[in-house]
């Protein structure tokens, strides 16, 4: 399954629309472009529903959201789920702030989402529709271990029944789940959160691995993350290998290591269990 | 010729003007640092006439338009024209969607470009007003080739006369042309495509070039591409040499090549011909 | 001291609030990481006062200052003295036009700055509310060295004294004071100014060392700088060792040496010195 999953995300070049943070944006580009997608970026709100429409899949990433932005993201979602494109939601912040909190709220009013990928805090907002996120990561009290592992993986399943869009809490642990089913994914590791973009990257990757697998999204999600993290462990490991410390080099092996991934290296190195 | 053409930028350190897109400008200022020049990205209405003022060149980017920055577009466009500076035109996705395309007839018609770059559908949608162009890259079914290379000459000669600008086609094989005389540029590779950033980052060497060229335009824009194109030529036969695969690396190496690049390099990699 | 100093960011990892330009925000983002913070990007007029509440410190960058993000500094700036957080204010092309000069001045009369860093065409405007700055680089009649040095501290002394904020002056002489003790830094290279983004960068290191030593932002100021230049000489240091020439690389291994800083790297190689 994997194998075919792959490889229809190098064959069919998903074209992705991001309306998306200026912080992580190249890196973002960079990682799509890396794991055989090709990106654009349009958030003006007579310029998105036309390149939503010549693209196969949208991302939709709160991180420097203002006013007219948000216009235009529901602008793009809505018209992306006439056309039945697949829309990832990436809620940056939400909780942090009362407009992030309430422009997720919004969002998942007015749009239809086949996949919300964030961390603990980020996703616990969504359900809520309030939050205590502390900044743009997640709150500490809050990770995923193997003691609360049963209860987050019940209100994945919980939240993905209410919205209807498979659920990806990202972590030390990541969950990917739907109403029914859920994966635990063990891949990745602590330098990535040392580089700014690696959950704004993985949304990129998550969305062309939806499009280019529509009739399997979750399992499509699960595979992204998995050889996401570890695209990340073996940027380490080439780090270890050269004897080349430093969060700036790992940025750099990151994005090599997604470029170069491919079903073997994922079979050998990816850690999913099924829920 | 190019002796001279190379050495004026490195001398004369062109202070560019950039309204580019926020994708890939950090990018472009790394590139243009790189090969000489100084950058200063500025967008507000209010602050783009005294940018373009004290700058030698200007470079518009359409990538990530809004209302907002095409307004300043046209201000800063204008002030441009008025000072004689160098303005360079990178149209990108016209073609892809309404907003873009008239944004570029507009520009056209409103200011004077030096230099017109894009690839060969966004090209197609400056001569023609209306495109094809599927995202923001050039469509296959129009890519550039020898069988179509005289064909596409032509119109690039064409394109020049009406529009005044030289026009610079980018893509496997390169065309820069005025009204009268045509180059055709082989340098580059294929992996310039899988990183983000190549063609807006070329956008502003040229302008760099042309600032530096002034009484030259047409050689400086044919020996910037060509530089261009051999520094990702470079930057992979480095990757080679050190066996150290993936687009990361390379996007580094690019930038790397740009700021190591010489008369020497380029007369030895060069590949251009007169047509 | 300087063990405390730089311990004390590594322990308090603390959050920073940018409004920044989008030419460098990603690396300001991972050079901030790699000190030991971690970023949050905000620049929406009802964002930023959430925001800066869960924040610990404030950076206003006006890089690429537009009408709707001035309103947000000054809203963001209010709310920062309000919580008493350290704010930075870095005038990126104070003096390059009247748009950013005004706001310059407009800035320092809404909000209290903790400190103020800029390279010596931008701090001569930030004295005068006007200036005549090249660009986003100082102009060179202007720079700091042997000669003059007296006369930029007493200004620098006098500047603060004036503004109540540490005055940090950089180039290749740096110049950190208050009203009545300044230091002078000569770490770094020129390479730094060949990458887009130093000054940027380190206005976010400087940040976040103020809030981990709010009792002793003076020092601390002092200690962010001279690590940071430091960084730079032990980037170059590297290139040389792997003899791998290029800004490129330059820029990812500056990254590197700043997350790889510590005490005993920084008291071997600092270069600071009280006047």
């Amino acid at each position: 399954m994997f194998k075919k999953i792959i490889e229809n995300v190098r064959e069919k070049t998903p074209l992705v629309h991001f309306i998306t943070n200026y912080v992580t944006v190249t890196d973002v580009a960079n990682a799509l472009l890396a794991c055989g997608g090709s990106p654009i970026m349009s958030d003006d709100e007579n310029d998105v529903e036309d390149i939503t429409s010549v693209c196969n899949a949208l991302v939709i990433n709160i991180g420097t959201l203002n006013e007219r932005t948000i216009k235009s993201m529901i602008k793009a979602g809505k018209k992306a789920n006439e056309l039945n494109h697949p829309v990832v939601l990436d809620p940056v912040g939400a909780g942090a702030s009362k407009l992030r909190t309430q422009t997720t709220t919004k969002l998942l009013k007015e749009i239809k989402f086949s996949v919300i990928k964030g961390n603990i805090s980020e996703i616990r907002t969504v359900y809520a529709g309030y939050g205590t996120t502390k900044g743009v990561d997640a709150d500490a009290t809050d990770a995923v271990n193997e003691n609360n592992l049963d209860e987050v993986i019940a209100f994945a399943k919980k939240l993905s029944g209410r919205t209807g869009a498979i659920i990806a809490i990202t972590g030390a642990i990541d969950i990917v789940a739907n109403s029914e089913t859920a994966f635990v994914i063990k891949n990745g590791n602590a330098v990535m959160s040392k580089i700014t973009g690696s959950g704004c990257m993985l949304a990129g990757v998550v969305a062309a691995y939806a499009y280019a697998n529509i009739e399997n999204i979750l399992e499509a999600t699960v595979c992204a993350i998995s050889g996401f993290g570890l695209a990340g462990e073996l940027a380490v490991q080439k780090q270890e290998l050269e004897n080349k410390k430093g969060t700036g080099t790992f940025r750099t092996y990151l994005i090599d290591e997604i470029s170069l991934m491919d079903y073997d290296k994922f079979m050998k190195g990816m850690k999913i269990e099924k829920k």
